[in-house]
């Protein structure tokens, strides 16, 4: 049994080792301070905040005139390793990252959709993620112990308010596209929204204008499942035990969620461990269930719990329609760029139906979008796994002639 | 807000009083003790046990030739007071009954779908339950303590394998209708395959032959869930806390499970609590985190844990096609009874499709089936909510002609 990611890493890794001419090779991640206390990041709720550290990759060249620059977006539990080989694994405390290249490393490289022969790809890690910016296990200035539930509630616009000062500081005045899959589509819509005159094009992939309530409905138990753990002790565990139990229970849950029905049966169709029948015992049975306890496993020996609580608050929050105060039409008014909407037949985390509404309320606002709902049975997690259909809308889109 | 079932028994409570003519009136619990130690009841996991109590209810009038009964199952959190108000709620430890009636009123009662005019209803809790039926929380025989995790891992042919002694000490030799939803379906389904002799009709609605990879998965987080909250005490917490988070974990996945994304959506629209904007906070804000809560707290004071793991085994070991050799048209060639399928368009646990695949085992052995998929914004829940409908439906197949 493997998972989606493992199957495409493995895959990657196969096709595209560190030397391999269709991959970016070996890469490090750097951090740049984004606001100080004379600089801090004004966040939505009202709050500012200082010290921001930012990590972040980049991949391929930055021309002359910079406008040939991609900004991708990670989802929940990604990393600013988009692509190609770390070579600062072990420096980062995150040894996992040698085992395989980074996340979306069948999308990023030279000949690929995200084609670094042409583009200048960057990514940063999201403000209250644990991979290298500053979050719920950084050190707050004012007590001198990790933030822990002490961090400002965030939000997709405070994401993309912070990484406006990357691109910033990277002298980058307009984007030549930015993308993402599941929340990091939602970053690229916020993008398109917020900064109307910063960005050529918008990829927004397995996404959607707002989560439904059924999609709130799993974040809203992952944090209670978390927020009971006894080991969470109100979000002060750093240098203790973590509320692992907690953490598992938000992981499992999501599993099922980036999974469809149809996916989960042609992986494990109620197969047993054993390989035969029923062993008459509540403990792991069926290999969908050792599936779960493996992948919550994983998770938890490197994810932080705090940055699973505000990460899941920010996606619930976000509403693109907000800026129109409720109405999806009238918040698309400011977009400028040409979008491409691209959703998965069978995700039902971010169904079609969602994207298509975003396509529609674009369409009324004569504004230039493409949308592509990819047959796949793979659920949520097909933007990972379709690569060969989705790297052909991607590359048309990126690559095509602008009437 | 009020949960499906809140909205079912206002509505019942309003029509359908004690006094009132559609009501089957007060009602009184019987318990019988149907297995002992000279004659235990044989388990499929290859154990027996006894004492066996069971707890059931009875309605309407048996004529004189004993075969005018429906037997009623009910499915995961339910039990045997399906119509009526309870008259001994209070002896039975379960105050909660005094305030609504049977969970399927609105079904059962005189001139309602099941008549009790014409039939004579009963319906019992299910083995491993905690309601009055012999379950973890009695007393284990051997040890002098309850079972806890020592009862046996029990199963839909359990079930109805004690049920057939129940119906065997009511003096009835055949059934006129087996009837239940959701994994009561499954037991409607479990007696026309183990027991083709003494049933005429079966009605199998909600449910499938088998719990999809992904029905599974929620079951499986549920228990893992219960099992992991520190006051679970590897089930030996009788007399002390109860473990109140797990079991609050599983049932806020329960109902979103039962519910549609769309009912979801028309019930709280992403509405927050305070009808304003975000709070800004990890804890309740949207209208849909209240209601789960809500409708954990209330569950975790009327149901037990360790009833919780053992019913969801149950439910998830249940396959008919194993009684094929793992081939489902095989196994239904034992079926004798008329049989009437209803699924709903918008049940995701138990999907129409999985209904539609009885329906074709049946068919292809021409076994008399009759399918209907029910149009329903209601999701799972539509077997107790959709009323009108099931009724019409129910009604036809019970006092049609038999051709």
């Amino acid at each position: 049994m493997s998972d989606p990611l493992n199957l495409l890493n493995e895959k990657s890794a196969k096709y595209s080792g560190p030397d391999s001419s269709r991959s970016v090779g070996w890469v490090v991640s750097r951090s740049v301070l984004l606001a100080d206390e004379e600089n801090p990041l004004p966040l939505d709720c009202g709050k500012t905040i200082a010290p921001v550290y930012v990590e972040y990759e980049v991949y391929g060249e930055l021309n002359e005139a910079k406008d040939n620059a991609i900004l991708i977006f990670h989802a929940l539990s990604g990393d600013a390793h988009v692509a190609g080989w770390s070579k600062n694994a072990d420096q980062l405390g995150r040894p996992w990252l040698k085992n395989r290249p980074g996340w979306w490393d069948d999308m990023v490289g030279p000949g690929k959709a995200f084609d670094t022969k042409k583009f200048f790809i960057i990514c940063s890690n999201i403000l209250g993620s644990c991979y290298g910016t500053t979050g719920p296990a950084s050190i707050d200035p004012v007590t001198g112990r990790p933030y822990g539930l002490g961090f400002p509630v965030i939000t997709v616009g405070d994401w993309v308010r912070l990484q406006e000062r990357l691109v910033t500081y990277l002298g980058i005045k307009r984007l030549y596209a930015v993308a993402g899959g599941s929340i990091g589509g939602q970053q690229a819509l916020e993008w398109a929204l917020a900064y109307p005159d910063r960005v050529e094009r918008a990829l927004i992939i397995a996404s959607s204008p707002r989560l439904s309530d059924q999609g709130l409905s799993f974040n809203v138990i992952a944090r209670y499942a978390i927020r009971t753990d006894p080991n969470f002790h109100s979000g002060d565990y750093y240098g203790g035990s973590t509320p692992d139990r907690g953490l598992s229970v938000a992981r499992m849950l999501g599993h099922i969620t980036y999974l469809s029905e149809i996916s989960m049966q042609n992986k494990f169709g109620r197969k047993f461990c054993n390989g035969a029948g029923p062993g008459y015992h509540l403990g792991v049975d069926f290999e969908v269930e050792g599936y779960l306890r493996h992948q919550s496993e994983s998770f938890v020996e490197r994810f932080d719990a705090n940055s699973y609580l505000f990460i899941t608050r920010a996606a619930d929050y976000y509403d693109a329609s907000l800026r129109g105060d409720g109405n999806l039409d009238q918040a698309c008014q400011s977009i400028q760029c040409r979008t491409l909407l691209v959703s998965f037949s069978s995700d039902w985390l971010y169904p079609p139906e969602h994207m298509k509404e975003l396509a529609l309320a674009m369409s009324r606002n004569r504004k230039h979008v493409s949308y592509v709902n990819i047959p796949s049975s793979y659920g949520h997690d097909a933007f990972l796994l379709e690569v060969d259909r989705l790297s052909h809308v991607v590359k048309s889109f990126l690559e095509g002639g602008t009437e």
